[in-house]
């Protein structure tokens, strides 16, 4: 059912992010992705839970799913930064049907001396996964992003956008973008000079740019055509960005100099997609649309949107992944494949 | 063909080979299970050759597959183990499939700062990579095992099952079994009262009362039922072991005193299975029918072995793999499933 499917979903982001906060920051610092990496567990857990595991199965499962968790933060910017979240997926659904058919693992995949806290991480704090365990939810502290690209750049549009809107601001106005960031805006998204629209995603100076532009930073923005615009091109060499460390990460400062020696300024405090400032259900609707209609037809975005929203109450959480699929796909998953996923795994 | 499989099989060994070469023994030192860390560069390598992938196409290939290694020794012991290969493989498939479909990874996905030789390893040496590539052949360094467990207690079933064989040794009539073995052999195999089949791969003092016993030690040694004999119980509980720096890894000596108050001693300077005595082709071809034994039938299973002894001359290397397919099983996996698999790994 669609509770049993939420009961689930919650349990698995607790479970990986409680496992991420214990090895974090080394772990992510050594150069491990760690939303692959930890994600396994996650995936795991939920499926362990939908599919009913005994507590020993658990406990293998998420061993297999330790002995499987992987991603490099060397492939950033690159196609396998998206996969690693899918791969976590599969793998740690691969582990639960393997523990329910009694695949055993090491009993301390995590803990282990030679195990996944250990093996991938240089510190680690296990109290982080065990204390105040079903009294605090660390669902509660993650939030949606608004823009298609990492969090660290979202104050710096956020603010460019509102000074956009605020003050009718068109780039061939502007004489020079000056941005006070965190510093691990510049270490992330430091390109000044992207190529391929992947490549805009880690260039806070084309975020400003569209920002100012398009007034947005969705996956339109983060086209090649849209990287390689001279209008684009030009207002991105006007932006200059600066780290500051007593700025937060959810913050920034935008002055923008006009060509007629004007400024005009915004500080912004907390980003929108931030916890101080979450997107609200409309803003969320959008952004799903967004997605969506390169996919599917409106018809059918509007039918999972209204599935997804009333998911709590649904007899069957599998409707929900058969909306998804477009129409025409000639192959449809049915329940029945992840057994023989599990069968050739093991095999 | 099978000319054109061997030389992907010999290319994808010599590629994981190297790269495990580079970063051995530190990888191995902090937990890595070198098997699987590795061998999904084999398998990529291996697979971007037989599907013709471009020198691009090959390093996406490579970088997929470094963003995938995983493998953790906490598992050793366990089903995870031997699953830890057969994921690789499946993994590295997935990446050169990935690669033909212009799936992009880091260009510097082994030698990036966080890239795989950086984050799983502490020490590392390109140059294993590198030097004398096509002129030597790390294959060549490599043999068959004649027993089913680790390679570091070669040396004891072999010192023991020649003592038995030489004098008509009878577990009744021994009093006490010493061994003299190198250090790695306690550290990885010291389990001295295992209580299921798998953890007798982990005992020598099991070993050595089984080469005693039955003069081999394969799969049925390792049984539940096997490790738990009274008999063997009884005879593994008067093995003793020490560790020597000074003896070889694949060296051993075996001292046995009988009830009678005589002794017998064998030392054994390269086990059966090492370069210095490689199993003769009889040997690996007895080993193939008794593993085959509880899946093939006795004619599939010598179908199997002529098909493999004349690969080199095979017009197609895929009968090889149908012939490996036990009757009655009713999933026949098709070249055509690949694709698929890459598919989803992609989405």
């Amino acid at each position: 059912s669609g509770a049993d499917f939420l009961h689930a979903f919650a349990l698995g982001v607790e479970v990986e992010c409680r496992i991420g906060n214990a090895v974090y920051p080394s772990h992510y610092d050594v150069g491990w992705h760690i939303t692959g990496t930890t994600g396994v567990f996650g995936a795991a857990a939920a499926a362990g839970k939908l599919l009913g595991l005994s507590e020993q199965q658990l406990v293998w499962a998420l061993g297999i799913a330790a002995t499987q968790a992987s991603g490099l933060r060397e492939m950033f910017g690159s196609m396998c930064k998206p996969l690693h979240v899918g791969v976590a997926a599969k793998n740690g659904l691969a582990a639960a049907f393997l523990a329910r058919e009694d695949f055993t693992s090491s009993l301390v995949g995590i803990e282990g001396k030679r195990g996944f806290a250990n093996v991938l991480a240089t510190e680690r704090d296990y109290s982080e996964i065990t204390d105040g365990l079903s009294e605090t939810w660390e669902l509660l502290e993650n939030t949606y992003k608004p823009f298609a690209c990492g969090i660290v750049i979202h104050p710096t549009i956020d603010g460019c956008a509102q000074l956009r809107n605020e003050y009718g601001l068109k780039a061939r106005d502007i004489a020079s973008i000056d941005l006070k960031v965190h510093p691990l805006v510049l270490e992330l998204t430091g390109k000044t000079n992207p190529q391929v629209g992947l490549e805009g995603k880690f260039s806070v100076y084309h975020c400003a740019a569209v920002a100012i532009i398009d007034g947005v930073a969705g996956e339109a923005q983060f086209s090649d055509a849209r990287v390689r615009d001279p209008e684009v091109v030009a207002l991105r060499g006007r932006v200059h960005a600066t780290a500051h460390s007593e700025i937060d990460e959810d913050a920034a400062e935008v002055r923008i100099t006009l060509n007629d020696g004007g400024v005009v300024e915004k500080r912004i405090e907390h980003a929108i997609g931030s916890l101080g400032r979450p997107m609200s259900d409309g803003d969320l609707e959008a952004k799903f649309r967004a997605l969506c209609a390169p996919i599917l037809p409106g018809d059918a975005a509007e039918q999972v949107l209204e599935a997804c929203w009333n998911l709590d109450t649904a007899q069957n959480a599998g409707a929900l992944a058969a909306l998804t699929v477009p129409p025409g796909n000639d192959r449809v998953l049915h329940a029945s494949d992840a057994p023989v996923l599990a069968a050739e795994q093991r095999g």
